[in-house]
């Protein structure tokens, strides 16, 4: 490299070599992508190479000598000129270097001798994962589990956390700025006056299903599953949505956002859910400003925000009375024999049932914080050393008792439920119940801002909400931290406080508390 | 690179890069399917980006210095021992060699710049080309079909043949060692007995079309496309098939094939033809023996032999009135209103109908090669200076004319209907043409070998078939050039006789000549 390029030099050529690199893994999400919707059965084992192909190229592009050079002058050059920034135009070049030298931070520190053995032992984790749960057989797996637990803490040390900081690393990896200290602060008064709300709905009785003893056709609730997601505004030149066994969001390009989702017949709304849900994590990704295009601030600032996005679509406007009052009758056009004699009010509490069983993916909004917040307590106890490997099924269950009442019947259904730890991808979980709190934090400035929100909702036009969180969230990508972002929008930190009071009174209401 | 290194460790090394840029390369192309697939309009700027770096990836991995090493010592080594070979159990090394250094001279030897210039040069034309034909005026294509001419002519003389050889040239790099000379002598001869059989079934009364009035809806096109396509023998756990603008088969993996089709609703054929020509191409790539995938060796040997194998399918055997014997009557199942009354003998003579039109994609198969020869010698003209830029729409219409009897209305359906010159692919249409020929010499060979597939067609049983095309044909990949393979596999060198042969024979009986 030329010793004497200019910052804005640098720059520029950092930006060719991210881009490159964005291109990259863009395209390597499409393989996955396929991997997950059409891919023939048969092509699944060299499609695993073609992905590692292209991923190690992305890493190989993130970790080298030019881009460290690159950005260690960029450091450099900017604690003493501004000039390179406003030579930019648009471009947040500042944030742009910041975020750049987080990744090939967390990049450059991990031995690619270590990547590669982890690589291996995930492979090999997750499949003994899949052979275990089908077996309802925890001890097959627990020795993988303590592989992928050694390997989680030895990554967090080689980011240069101490011994005792080890599960902070990994939270602040996914979500930085919160480490164990605050989610406790944050997770253990929520969690008491969930169990409380939890305890006083069990009293009640139950509102019954409305669903139960059907048959909802597949090809009926795609085709409103469609209708529901162009209506709130899913824009089908800039993605699209197939299916798939798990449903997810992928960005594959700036203008090309794609959901998928999967249809349940004994459930009509199970599909839409994840459709809404995907579709809030989607409009995060084509919300973002065009001048971040094609560049490492192009995406969601962190999990915890990404999940904001698609809890308040599923959950706050999807499963609220004003959503569902222009849309029920549209459902009931589909539906007809299933649903024609079914009143909304009856149908509102099914949408809204509360009913704690075992499983995280299935949990009704009340319970699915609990969930949460019983395997990041798991997580912390199992990386502090208060509890081993071999005692986690018995602490699993103990906890679904007490926080749920819930006895799980098996391991399949209770500790190896999730594949998240199978992978090694401790920290991650709370970045869910994160996203409801962020949600509601977010939900009710907005409401300040625009006002309420239920005539809107009533006339399904979403315009206006859109514009809020385009404005106040989407538009920035990384260029904000999740701290300052919450703080930014709303004037206050993270708190659980306004996700607590939404459940409180939503749920009083539809129990009679 | 180690000096020391010895024959066996230089080949899997260059084993391992190969494998390496196979995998890039199959990315490419499932990023290119998704684009004639999938792919939301907003994102096919971005999709343009993310292929060009991939396919710079693939190009810098063949021309780097290291292969060329490899190569070299290879080549060397071979000379002296065979021991590698004897190594590396069922993988034919001597071919793997032989095949990479043909890529790799041919691209290495074209420079880095020219190859960009090239590229952009060749989007502009594209880009032209479309304008130019949606307002049927060749003027405005003539500057970039000039520019293209003279890139041609440049690559050629790159790759080393002297100023009068240059059309030889880009023959030669898609069916090797097939030139001018070896063309004229076989296309000359074919053009005179076409054109003298074309005269005559225009003399006969034209037998009609039983589709003409009627609607066939697509979807019922597209159950039965996919019931005809697995009763041929395409392995959906290895493929699939999907809907573009244009019919094509890409492989994107040893087992992931792909093809494409589109359904018109004036014609139920139309798209049928489409899968099982597109078919054939697939059945070639999934024939390719297992010891030869994820290298250089897996894929077809030329695009004359691809072409074989596609009209094989789609002419020879899927026009032919043994096969629709068994199929009539399922396609009037899907079609009873429309076709329910329409008796076998006008079908068939609806499905091989002769009427000579403008263009060459909706060519009858005794017109067909017409098309092809008169482009050939078009492109010829033009490259030894006997044809100008300008004077190329006289000359086609009047080539149309001569042959055809066809009157061309514009430029649209005249000279600009392809897409191949607009992206600088001279030399390639004569491959369409050799497929028809390779086609039915391999046919005869085939019935030859395993006696008449009449009553095998009859009964839909095509296994037979399979078998001979693969263990003759498919298995070898690129370890046979073309014309060893013609010559192993049927003991005569390349000819138009087999194919006049059936032609005059098929269209004599129907057309009672």
């Amino acid at each position: 490299m030329n010793n004497n390029i200019s910052p804005a030099g640098c720059l520029e050529r950092l930006r060719v070599l991210d881009r490159e690199r964005m291109h990259i893994s863009r395209a390597a999400a499409l393989l996955q992508w396929d991997q997950e919707t059409y891919l023939p059965s048969g092509g699944i084992e060299e499609r695993a190479e073609q992905l590692a192909v292209l991923e190690g190229l992305a890493h190989e592009r993130l970790i080298n000598n030019e881009v460290g050079e690159l950005l260690g002058k960029l450091r450099d050059a900017f604690s003493l000129d501004n000039a390179v920034h406003n030579a930019q135009d648009e471009f947040p070049a500042d944030d742009f270097i910041r975020v750049l030298h987080r990744d090939y931070e967390k990049a450059v520190k991990i031995p690619v001798d270590f990547v590669r053995e982890c690589a291996k032992a995930e492979g090999l984790s997750q499949a003994a994962w899949i052979e275990a749960r089908k077996h309802n057989n925890f001890a097959a797996f627990a020795p993988h589990l303590e592989k992928m637990l050694d390997f989680a803490k030895q990554k967090a040390a080689f980011w240069g956390w101490e011994r005792t900081k080890l599960y902070d690393g990994l939270l602040d990896y996914y979500e930085p700025s919160l480490g164990v200290h605050e989610l406790t602060a944050i997770f253990g008064p929520l969690r008491d006056r969930l169990q409380l709300l939890l305890q006083k709905i069990a009293a009640k009785p139950n509102p019954g299903n409305v669903f139960i003893n059907h048959n909802f056709e597949k090809a009926k609730q795609e085709a409103f599953c469609r209708e529901v997601l162009s209506g709130i505004g899913f824009d089908g030149k800039r993605g699209r949505m197939d299916i798939s066994a798990h449903p997810f969001t992928t960005a594959l390009g700036f203008n090309d956002v794609r959901i998928t989702t999967r249809y349940a017949a004994s459930d009509p709304l199970s599909g839409l859910f994840s459709v809404i849900h995907e579709g809030g994590h989607a409009f995060y990704e084509l919300g973002l400003d065009k001048s971040l295009r094609y560049s490492s601030l192009a995406e969601g600032t962190s999990m915890g925000i990404h999940e904001s996005q698609s809890r308040l679509w599923e959950n706050v406007i999807g499963r609220s009375r004003v959503f569902w009052e222009p849309w029920y009758p549209r459902l009931k056009d589909y539906f007809s024999p299933e649903l024609g004699t079914v009143d909304f009010e009856s149908f509102y509490r099914t949408v809204n049932n509360v009913v704690p069983g075992p499983i995280r993916v299935e949990a009704d909004e009340v319970s699915y914080s609990l969930h949460i917040i019983l395997r990041f307590e798991l997580e912390e106890k199992l990386f502090s050393g208060k509890l081993s490997v071999n005692e986690l099924p018995e602490a699993w269950n103990a906890g679904m008792k007490d926080y749920l009442n819930v006895e799980c019947t098996g391991d399949a259904e209770g500790v190896l439920q999730d594949v998240h730890w199978s992978m090694g991808a401790f920290g991650y979980f709370p970045s869910y119940a994160l996203g409801n709190l962020y949600a509601l934090q977010f939900w009710n400035k907005l409401q300040e801002d625009i006002g309420t929100t239920d005539q809107m909702l009533r006339r399904r036009d979403y315009g206006t909400i859109h514009s809020w969180l385009r404005d106040n969230i989407h538009h920035k990508g990384r260029c904000k931290k999740p701290a300052e972002l919450i703080m930014d929008v709303t004037g206050n930190l993270l708190s659980a406080d306004s996700f607590f009071r939404y459940i409180e009174q939503k749920y009083t209401e539809l129990y009679g508390l």
